[in-house]
């Protein structure tokens, strides 16, 4: 019979994992194990805070919806998911900074011709991004797949709306660099909003006193051919939450300066009658290669 | 502008809780956020892995029901649950050990004159618990309220069963002491049983290795004014699990003998034809005060 004792209970269930056969999960359970346990020691954790702690996580879960990634959120809000992005991005060689893929990425968009409105009807002040995608060493990557999506004025994603499955997707495509590596999209300009405050992460925001927001931005995932994925935002310059970011997500050379224009034409020729945006970017992929994370996960498989 | 770096960014997550109002909560996330971050480095946790753990967690909150709690289940076979038990009892002077509520305590059950059966139909092996509830000094604690439950023959609990809500509790019983501070009651002899597999904790047991099983036992949750709730199991002696328990609950002074009687009356005066076991055990309960921890929250609130 074995006596039951605090002191050892770390080591007891720390052995439970000693015939795994999955060294690398048997080191993950094992630091997590040992992580969890001094933590509850040295915060002396009571009952009804693991009670409360449980409540937490279950609602977190069950506020995850096919369209919803409440989990992703509160690695977001607590700074863990950058540090997962910096842990494994050791060497960047001049390559383009990261930033968190956010909750709001769907999978692959459809594919859109260079030029392309993508606002769906959604009303806005207009913004005409142009960019290129280069190796390290400023050769175009033709045939460069990149997707985009950014939020509207009022700071939603299309994919929050509840009119989502019929409308289709707004200010969300899949562009395809050219021979120069180019590409180019109107859209409208991003401004800054809250995080989902109507969940459980939104509540332990007001518990921090932390406000949820996100400076303005337009989300970037590039993929090349023998170059790694790259995973990205581009933040528009003079956004007063640059420095607060709620997900902790800016890195200054993601920062671009939005220049305002008055002619009456965009760089396709196109007429138009109101001031409008220019945001320039340039993107440099490193070789390599990785699995592109999925979307947010469908809950129902 | 800040410049972003993972050096720092665990700082700077603490520093975002600063102007929090709430002293303890502050505490506790700037732990857990210290304990998360150190893991996340420690183990330099891969993208994939990253995606892996936010799936589980997604997984487990989604499998819970107002019936069924995976995130305590989780917490159990991690040890966590035994864990935050044991530094919440700092000094057992004398008072019966105490052990894991689980993941099946439902809230207050009906209320059962002594020596009544609990079985409610369920066939298996008769059983006659005798029991006394008293102080430290072994004065009885008339009156005081004893919640008991345990899984069936087959290692069911009535609440994991289809017809739940048609059917009414089985083998779940509230009874309240006597002058005497005795209760007794019949019911069947329960049988080691593995937790509930087809969720993501069992897919995790079965990562590990580890056997699912929990040595047979019934689960007592006691109150009487002025004492100290007493949340518990009463396991049965020779139980081939009562050493690899996977959650960890065994404390060998909660190991009771069973006897085996073949003498065709019960304690009540009942007949009984076949032979039947006697399962006597007597708790000790300290002074002071405690909130008793609700049952598996209704998710639906």
């Amino acid at each position: 019979m074995i006596q039951f004792s605090d002191k050892d209970l770390t080591a007891r269930v720390i052995r439970s994992f000693e015939t795994m056969p999955d060294e690398r999960l048997k080191f993950l359970l094992k630091e997590t194990v040992t992580a969890v346990h001094d933590l509850v020691r040295r915060t002396n954790l009571t009952i009804a805070e693991w009670n409360q702690a449980i409540t937490f996580l279950t609602r977190t879960g069950q506020t995850c919806t096919p369209l919803r990634q409440e989990f992703i959120l509160l690695s977001d809000v607590l700074g863990i998911s950058m540090l997962v992005d910096a842990v494994n991005q050791p060497e960047r060689e001049g390559a383009t900074e990261t930033t968190v893929l956010g909750p709001f990425y769907v999978g692959e968009h459809r594919p859109t011709p260079h030029g392309a409105d993508l606002s769906n009807g959604i009303e806005g002040t207009p913004m005409f991004v142009q960019s290129r995608v280069t190796n390290l060493a400023g050769v175009p990557l033709a045939g460069a797949e990149i997707d985009v999506w950014h939020a509207d004025d009022n700071g939603f994603y299309d994919s929050q709306k509840p009119d989502y499955e019929q409308q289709g997707p707004s200010l969300r495509a899949r562009l395809v660099a050219d021979a120069d590596g180019r590409f180019s999209f109107r859209t409208i300009l991003p401004c800054s909003y809250p995080i989902p405050t109507d969940g459980p992460v939104g509540d332990l925001m007001a518990a921090t006193g932390r406000h949820a927001m996100r400076p303005a931005h337009v989300h970037f995932l590039l993929r090349a051919e023998g170059h790694l994925p790259l995973i990205t935002h581009v933040f528009l310059d003079g956004d007063e939450y640059l420095a607060s970011d709620a997900v902790f997500g800016v890195k200054d050379e993601l920062v671009a300066r939005v220049e305002l224009r008055t002619e009456p034409v965009l760089p396709t020729g196109e007429v138009i009658s109101s001031p409008w945006h220019l945001l320039s970017y340039h993107f440099r992929m490193k070789p390599g290669a990785g699995a592109v994370p999925g979307p947010v996960m469908s809950l129902s498989e």
